[in-house]
């Protein structure tokens, strides 16, 4: 009387059972990490943060997670996407500006060397965007990011530069604000840019953003208050300016940090210096076909110091080849 | 046979529904507040802000409160706290500066003679109070400032500073987090020394404080780094300041905004010009009974311009003695 439609039963929920496990697998935490040392690091910190009554127990105000953006939430090849939003700016109010024909950079950029304009250094490109934006209030500016992001193409992806986003790092934002972190972005980049994108892309709110601002002049003009842009540099958000950010901006030590250069090495030791639970991270990358292979030679997001500093005290250094089975989401 | 018994069940009834009704009206929504205009405009405004579908409806992640710190959220008589923290200070630290005893405006302040330190202005005097304090960290201010606020007491209530917060404002600052806004302090007074008690005082968390703020330089000690104190200030907090500081550390527009002196007139013009639902609110000291009277000529907390700009605007103005039936918690 155990006949065929018995078995076929059984055999039905062995088969179901099977097919929810490789969906669970499929859409457990993270699925485009792959199941090495980084993910398990990453699962590990958060089992342990959120364990009540363990001693690496990390209250719920306390989960301050920061984030760097550029090569560490999206790509900075061949250059800072800001610098490339700046480049096309310059070019844009270069009519406006007769001067610039004869002016470095400005002149650089306009006949197309932009890798002389760059040579100055980040700091001053920083700064010489800032100026070429001075005179535009904040909303001005908003709206010419804005459009910007929506319509400009990277010059190998030939897409949005918002496609740019890290798969695996969109993963990491959602796990760690299910686990109850607050995710901050902690960047070199200018504020009000980030803010741009960082909530629809990333899903971190303006006030969640810390970045490099430049000073602002409040007008009321006769259709209301406006903030006009001034060509002064307020904070510069990098390297030993991210812990002072941090300070500044969120008030707290980090208990989480991610990054990916030297730039990022100030906010990882500030952040390990805290006590108890700490999780800090680097992306490498590792990976000139999917994205780019870059770290001590680079002249954007160079890995040197940070590095050595990551081996040496036993910090996550993610090899993106390696630990990241998919770059960006319009990956097949 | 509608007795007795029927009849008493009845009036039991009657009277529990009339406790009831008591014990609502006590515990309702901001009980210090007397039934007056500016509690009904609350009441109102959020009633509208939170209604879906209505026009006014003011979607959660744009539900952003900001509130002036000194008069408005607490005491600021005799002087700003943080300046009667500032002169302690000076005192406390002057052994070790000799200096101090033969330079203004230092030499005044261990003179006794706190007015003419003052005559300065307040700007000078901040930039003053961040200079005394160069050479800390910032761990050690903060301890310094929990050290202070935990025995220094105020020399008219003989309490501590923070019993001087203003219950129908705790109240307020509950009943907006209650429907969704997110309360933040914006305050000429320092960062870091709000953020030592706001929490505990106004649950408000550190990275929800905006204030002004002192340079400071990362330091890697032998036994981790530090940020110590420049003797230089980053930025004030204060008049338009405060929408520029609005604009760099939260990034959105408040659509609801608490002041008490004319460094308020901005922020709340720059909340006022944003479309959709708004609450423009300001504190008239009126009470020198329970608290302190004072307006358009006082030094401290002056109330003039933007009085006058909320009048002619229909922003609310709460008048202390005749809107609130509790100043401070420990009243009987």
């Amino acid at each position: 009387m155990v006949g065929k439609r018995a078995r076929c039963v059984f055999l039905g929920s062995l088969l179901a059972f099977a097919v929810i496990q490789a969906a669970l697998a499929q859409t457990g935490p993270l699925p485009s990490w792959n199941d090495t040392a980084p993910k398990q690091a990453v699962l590990k910190f958060v089992a342990e943060a959120t364990k009540e009554g363990s001693p690496t127990f990390i209250p719920l105000p306390e989960r301050i997670a920061t984030f760097d953006n550029d090569g560490t939430l999206w790509a900075e090849q061949p250059l800072y996407f800001q610098f490339l939003f700046g480049i096309d700016q310059i070019r844009a109010l270069a009519p406006k500006h007769p001067g610039w024909k004869t002016k470095e950079p400005y002149k650089s950029v306009l006949e197309g060397h932009v890798e002389q304009a760059l040579a100055q250094g980040d700091k001053a490109v920083l700064e010489i965007m800032m100026v070429s934006h001075a005179g535009m209030t904040t909303a001005e500016f908003d709206k010419t990011v804005r459009d910007w992001l929506a319509t400009a193409k990277h010059p190998r992806f030939k897409r949005l530069y918002t496609d740019l986003a890290y798969q695996p790092m969109l993963e990491l934002l959602n796990y760690m604000r299910a686990n109850g972190f607050k995710t901050f972005i902690v960047s070199g980049g200018g504020v009000e840019f980030m803010r741009a994108f960082a909530d629809k892309v990333y899903g971190i709110p303006p006030e969640q953003v810390v970045g490099s601002s430049g000073e602002t002049k409040y007008e009321l003009r006769p259709d209301g208050p406006v903030l006009v842009k001034l060509p002064k540099v307020a904070f510069i958000d990098d390297g030993p300016g991210k812990a002072e950010g941090i300070q500044r901006m969120i008030g707290r030590r980090p208990v989480f940090a991610f990054g990916n250069s030297d730039g990022d090495q100030q906010m990882l030791e500030w952040t390990a210096a805290g006590s108890g639970a700490r999780f800090m991270g680097l992306v490498h990358h590792t990976d000139a076909e999917r994205e780019w292979a870059y770290d001590r030679k680079s002249h954007v997001g160079k890995l040197d110091k940070a590095w050595d500093e990551a081996v040496k005290r036993g910090w996550i250094v993610v090899d993106m080849k390696k630990d990241w089975n998919k770059v960006f989401v319009f990956e097949k």
